[in-house]
């Protein structure tokens, strides 16, 4: 009988595993949206919500800020239409540069989450 | 004793209508944030909360998103500091150009809010 539990278990073992795994993925995700071309965040953002992630912030500054926005529109509405909320859009400014060299900047955080 | 009501009712009738327009002034203001540099719009917004308008919303569409994000902090950080909240953040998409050649382009509004 032990035999029979053990490979019973072990499926169960590994399910409790991955679904640990799923968990700690399933929370929330970031992405940073800089200089490549839109469709690069898009893929980014349907890849993570494929994977389980439950929340994806899109992150931008300055003027990727209308790439970010056109990235969060085009996932909305085209690739997952109906499932996926804009739930929080945050700005806010940044200081960059070196001391000295020091400009502000304004961000954007625009939280997309799966329904 | 007409003319009299007349001339009473005239500066009164006035005093209503101004009333009446100050009270629509001070609801909401709607600024769109187009090819003009930074501080136009900057300067706009400052002039609304100046004359008593309660919310001003910047709206833009486009590459224009970055620089409503970036008018909405500088009145925020450097002009009005303290007195004014982002009360909101909305993005969205539009259809743009004739049928048959139509265009979608994303849209923000940001709802600033005098404390």
């Amino acid at each position: 009988m032990h035999p029979a539990t053990a490979k019973d278990k072990k499926p169960e073992g590994r399910g409790l595993r991955k679904r640990e795994a799923e968990k700690m993925a399933a929370e929330e995700s970031s992405i940073l949206v800089g200089q490549k071309s839109v469709m690069n965040y898009v893929l980014a953002t349907v890849i993570q919500f494929n994977q389980g992630v439950k929340r994806v912030s899109l992150k931008a500054r300055g003027r990727a800020i209308s790439k970010a926005v056109d990235a969060a529109e085009i996932v909305r509405t085209r690739f997952l239409p109906g499932n996926v909320d804009i739930a929080a859009v945050k700005i806010g400014s940044e200081k960059v540069g070196e001391p000295g060299k020091e400009r502000v900047v304004s961000t954007i955080e625009i939280v997309l989450e799966r329904k």
